[in-house]
């Protein structure tokens, strides 16, 4: 059954490796859910997909680069792998580390960890180093690292994890029978929306899909460095995983942009919340808050813009929500209390 | 592509309803990975799988049956659903009701619930009622308004949850070919090994299968009435999913024991956490304590009984660990801090 392969498997002449060194948790083949209320709700006549990619193993579309990250680090007798991160990256590093059993060294800056983020390295088995310093001198460090010694960098600089996030791409024109007209997504560190963009290119001069999406990329108001043309020195969002000020792979994101005739904007944190509840409440997917920007700026742009019924539109949500619970939490109001008797409650539910 | 479909359309001849009432967010499908590490960690010969239903939409094996509970409840004209429950079965519930647009109403007991456990319900738009009672008067109203009203109960008394969750069972001999020869996993409410059991005796019925499973329940050790013959007023354990002194489904778990000539028995909250370590620590699973009992019920059983290589062994892995990561948290040693040059991390990730 194909649902038992990971990506690797499944995409292998376009992720060359031996199969002796396939790192594999059974990544990828996440849902494309034709959503019906959302799309309501929006107004919108095209048909609308959700790209659920929380539904990977550590609960990020991150899987899908650093399965195939680690598949590479292992082929070339890697001691042991690291990043400097504290979040999604370094959940997925540790997974992958863990399965074939290389060691996985986390790096992040003192003091300022929600250590509650990390919760998922830990458990893996990661070695969590704090270093005295900030995230830059962390990154710093990690380069050094795996320039000199045998430990390889899966940070974003690792060219294989675009490669395997490809396959999120190929999976949409696999499952649709062609690329979209419109692929929505997150923009943080750009990588996604790069590695989108090349798969579906890929595919197109491959003949198997007969169009090219336009590629709709949303940063946060507060940390949108594309939009702004500019390095953010202090980026700010509610947006957690899409907190970046100097994307890593700006100029793809630009050239996906540029050459599909789509769009970078931004979205307030408001737009990003409001999204979220609105997707998690009309089709049941609770996401990340970061992927709801995707959601946001469909609802952004499509206010102003005509989709027509032959449109098709794709909206990537990159990770779980129970990667980050509490701003769900923290947002509800205090439930109401009642009396155990039928009469209470039944007035309760009939909002009497 | 089969995984874009959820169990529903997968197995519509074992879960009968009309295709517009079909409520699905792409559950199943999940992965039945096989293990190396850990099967040499615990010196077993038999191959030994891992079937992860933490990467189902809401993180737990309970959407399997809420997909259908909530379509059922759909045809049937209910306006909405109601359970007792702080934990999946709420998770499960809310995201289901929102995909269709009905109201869930979650009853819980006043005072006593980690509201952070709450947070999928309440994302998916829940209403959250606190009643001025014990969890056991909760389930009470929630029975008597399910008889009395148009509010469908979704708690495990409703029988098409284990409808739903046969279908991991047939998963199972679909990837395999075959029935493996035992089937490990954890057992709190007993509804799972239930429907396990009767999934894979329809499949043998109807020929796809050529052998029946042993059935290998275990119960948290200071919450096993099953194992103790009697129901156990305060349970404890670490593995809240299974803390359940009275289990709805107890008699089905006791008739898939004996038919099967498998076994129930109990492990400890220290042989839980062990294993909840080591399936993360050797396989990249992250799972929620609960869902480790079946793996330290395969390293209990396995210690004094025998396991050839011709033995095919799958451990159910109930939740993802993401539902509950402060046990990974709290048990965690303090990160070790270094100053930030190459020589010092670089020590540290030696050991020296």
């Amino acid at each position: 059954m194909k649902t038992n392969l990971g990506v690797i498997r499944r995409y292998q002449e376009y992720l060359p490796i031996e199969n002796k060194f396939i790192v594999d948790l059974c990544e990828g083949s996440t849902p494309l859910l034709e959503t019906c209320r959302l799309r309501d709700a929006l107004g919108i006549k095209a048909r609308v997909y959700l790209k659920f990619e929380g539904m990977n193993p550590t609960g990020s579309f991150k899987d899908r680069g650093m399965c195939y990250a680690l598949s590479k680090a292992w082929e070339a007798g890697a001691k042991a792998v690291i990043c400097a991160s504290t979040g999604n990256t370094s959940a997925a590093a540790s997974a992958y580390a863990a399965r074939c059993g290389i060691k996985s060294v986390v790096l992040i800056p003192e003091g300022k960890i929600a250590f509650g983020k990390l919760s998922q390295a830990i458990q893996y088995g990661a070695q969590i180093i704090q270093i005295k310093g900030n995230f830059d001198q962390a990154l710093e460090l990690v380069r050094q690292i795996g320039e000199k010694s045998n430990v390889a960098i899966v940070n974003s600089i690792n060219p294989h994890r675009l490669m395997g996030q490809m396959t999120a791409a190929f999976e949409v024109v696999d499952v649709l029978g062609d690329a979209p007209t419109y692929h929505f997504l997150p923009v943080g560190n750009a990588g996604n929306i790069t590695a989108y963009w090349k798969g579906y290119t890929k595919y197109h001069q491959e003949k198997k899909s007969s169009r090219l999406p336009k590629m709709m990329g949303f940063q946060a108001a507060g940390s949108a460095p594309i939009v702004q043309g500019q390095i953010i020195e202090h980026p700010e969002t509610v947006a957690t995983a899409i907190r970046i000020g100097n994307p890593a792979s700006w100029k793809g994101a630009e050239e996906a942009r540029d050459v599909s005739g789509g769009v970078i904007d931004s979205v307030t944190d408001e737009e990003i919340l409001e999204a979220y509840d609105l997707v998690a409440r009309t089709e049941g997917y609770f996401c990340e808050p970061a992927s709801a920007a995707s959601i946001a700026g469909l609802k952004k742009w499509s206010a102003k813009n005509d989709l027509s019924e032959k449109d098709s539109i794709v909206c990537t949500l990159t990770g779980h929500g129970l990667k980050d619970p509490n701003i769900a939490v923290d947002r509800a109001p205090t439930p109401v209390t009642c009396e155990p008797n039928f009469d209470d409650v039944m007035k309760l539910i009939s909002g009497e």
